[in-house]
């Protein structure tokens, strides 16, 4: 089972006890990592379905088609799985803000010394 | 206190209730994604001192220092975390394949309709 699902042809999503796999985002143009967030069964199936990135909301507990209310869609280029099959990567192209607070990426802050540091 | 571990300086991970965020490497050189892995408080303070990405072992219940016994270590250039602080963007430089079965990334395979097929 577990070399299938690392070496085989066949899509086998490796949920966890919630029900859920790790997606990461990354920007299909400069390649940034834009966004982490978490799919169960129905969001994967319907972002392959529509090529728009769609997610499960641990918060609200409900489907969440990223950009529903903001605009700021992920229209789906490639997706890839990675060797457990326990995470998605969404190579995708944003129509605009991945991030809730404005800024391009949810990745916005530098780990440094100190702390952390505001990344332009 | 979510404001502030948005929009603030302070380095506060939102672990979840296994002491864990997820963690998410990508190659300095390349940009590509090279994996995805979890890190406690331990293993995170692990990186930031050492410069070589640690993780916790969810199958093993132990820190990984990656590429210990394979020698495919993980030098850290830069580090950043998102938004609600749940995940860590490990930006490294791979002195090998980062994937256990050789392959230079764990996302070796694309999600297309009829399953999956291997990418070079």
């Amino acid at each position: 089972m577990t070399d299938m699902r690392e070496q085989g042809l066949a899509l086998d999503p490796k949920y966890d006890t919630a029900g859920l796999v790790t997606a990461v985002v990354t920007d299909a143009t400069t390649g940034e990592l834009l966004m982490v967030a978490h799919m169960n069964a129905d969001a994967l199936a319907a972002t392959r379905a529509t090529g728009r990135a769609t997610f499960w909301s641990r918060s609200r507990g409900a489907l969440w088609v990223k950009g529903e209310t903001s605009g700021h869609t992920l229209s789906v280029r490639e997706m890839r799985v990675d060797c457990d099959q326990d995470a998605v990567w969404i190579i995708a192209e944003p129509a605009g803000p991945a991030c809730h607070t404005g800024a391009r990426s949810c990745f916005y802050r530098r780990i440094v010394t100190e702390g952390l540091e505001r990344v332009d």
